[in-house]
């Protein structure tokens, strides 16, 4: 089945985030562990700032986990640089077992699914899960020279510098990764590559219905709905598709590239990047789930899968969303998964005015 | 720990392999599935091109497994090209749940590796893993046009065209997967990009001696042990590295790069690119273990994971392997995997003289 129900216990055991000085003026600059005042990272070019800052998002996790490098046993990751060296040469600096990923602005999604695989499964104790964009090295390789100053069309969405990672764990805490759905590669035929809204919309749809379908739910079951980086009209869009399916989303949603910036700065639709939802997962939501004050989210990274080269060509853009869904099994909660879902239902029953 | 041996099956129930006019000329010609006339594959480009050959091995391979597309519940691949869209928009076509991966040249090992976890773990009842190359579309990414006819300095490495996938069920066959192991990212600091073998041999040795201890065998235990796609040089000194390590690497010992062609084909140091390993070990390798000739084989599959940005900015290659172990299990074998092991340490103590 696309998704897979998490048997036993995959913890979330720590999330680290770091993000730009843009990224750290936004409404969520209070939940980032770090705000670089320097977007250069005192490094002489931008593919090498953002390995910098991708090496301190996985040291700073470890360290918040209050492990030792030695006790992570995989390393899950990608990123948005032809032929992912962010992550391959942060992985040399690491010294971990590398699985590497790549599923465009999707790879928190998937490196998280697949690390709560292993972790469920008893192929590790401890692994770590993360991906991380520079705004400045992903304009320069998927758009224009920086220095050409570029006009931006409106439905343009910026790039986040940024990242996140997840140590995820068989230790218990009390985030716990339920349940995972890796998505299928959807093309509605958008080819306008300043539109990556769009052209991502009908995935995180399918996923979302897919992952709905499968875990029998409906979204009213989740605190917290989180797609990865649609921007503004990508989300308008995910919604009205969703109501084409007869299912609603209601104020439980957001996209985290609508959740990175304040309207004040000119960022058009929004936020992107596969540092978007990494950064927002590893601090906002973590930390609502930590607290209990979120009882279960779904996180669904969306991505674009074109090259510079199938746009050129004259391909149309693939999108791709993979969903992973988490619960808080807080002190107050500790019941088990089966029972935990069943209460739900309950809870849900009662709520339509239905008694059993 | 780094290597996961599998507890429950993992089988191989079909390979299905392409190549291109020059490695059907080659010694394995008889081999493979299906060998391009025109390396063109009737395409007005060669991304396309790939792309073709991409969705014609796994459509062969989930045929020749006596499947349907339905059946098979998730794609597992990744490619060369930027943002590996090879893979990408084959999965568009197949409508298949998808993994994407990227480890370079060692993707076939990355995938399988991944495949057999997901079956053994019961995950999924049959899933698809592949890769593909092509020559021409590999040496404008990472090198140079063709139409500019470079020299190439006798250390290159000639990227197949060709690739090959398996699929990995839970339902027996006479081919099983019983270990995998995930490798580091190794650098030793080489940083000519005409001499990957030198640069990926490190990270072989590491994987393999890593995967060894870990499943506490020798060399001599394996009827074929086959790296990626070393190369002459590079796997010579993948002899001596091991050599230095006290484990000598015998006659079942060999590269999928030196054995993809002739003397007489002006390729220098032998074939690369993440479809030569994948077009082997679909088709000589998976062959001869499905005819039990080969008992058990170690497939090392090796990446260079630099990009031309890092070779620009003077970053050193660093190298990745992934290792998967298979075994024979046919009709005449017909013991658990424990008792195997037992009586292939027994038959190596024999060997030696010593008597239990």
């Amino acid at each position: 089945m696309q998704t897979i129900v998490l048997k036993n216990g995959a913890y979330i055991r720590a999330g680290y985030s770091i993000v730009g000085p843009l990224e750290g003026k936004g409404p969520l600059k209070d939940y980032f562990d770090y705000i670089l005042k320097d977007d250069t990272f005192k490094e002489k070019t931008f593919e090498k700032s953002e390995r910098k800052m991708f090496k301190n998002i996985l040291t700073g996790a470890i360290e918040k986990a209050g492990l030792n490098i030695d006790d992570v046993e995989f390393f899950f990751g990608g990123d948005l640089l032809n032929q992912i060296v962010s992550s391959s040469y942060t992985a040399r600096e690491l010294g971990l077992p590398f699985v590497g990923l790549y599923s465009a602005c999707a790879t928190m999604a998937e490196s998280l699914a697949l690390a709560s695989i292993f972790i469920s499964n008893g192929l590790a104790k401890n692994v770590v899960a993360g991906t991380c964009t520079h705004f400045s090295s992903a304009e320069r390789q998927y758009r224009f020279p920086l220095e050409l100053g570029n006009q931006r069309p409106p439905t343009s969405q910026w790039t986040i510098t940024g990242g996140g990672a997840s140590i995820v764990s068989n230790v218990k805490s009390n985030v716990k990764v339920v349940a995972v759905t890796f998505g299928k590669v959807v093309d509605y035929g958008i080819n306008d590559v300043n539109n990556m809204g769009a052209a991502m919309a009908p995935a995180a749809c399918d996923t979302i219905m897919t992952h709905l379908q499968n875990v029998k739910r409906s979204p009213r079951d989740y605190d917290f709905i989180a797609t990865g980086d649609l921007g503004k009209l990508g989300s308008e869009i995910l919604i009205d598709l969703m109501e084409y399916n007869k299912m609603t989303l209601g104020k439980n949603y957001s996209d985290c590239g609508c959740m990175m910036y304040d309207k004040t700065e000119r960022v058009f639709m929004g936020g992107s990047g596969a540092g978007c939802s990494a950064s927002i997962f590893n601090s906002y939501l973590l930390k609502k789930l930590q607290s209990g004050e979120f009882k279960r989210v779904l996180l669904v990274s969306t991505g674009a899968l074109m090259s510079t080269t199938t746009s050129q060509q004259g391909d149309t853009i693939p999108g791709i969303a993979h969903a992973v869904e988490l619960e808080y099994v807080g002190d107050d909660v500790k019941i088990d998964n089966k029972k935990k879902w069943d209460s739900v239902k309950v809870k849900q029953l009662a709520k339509a005015g239905v008694k059993e």
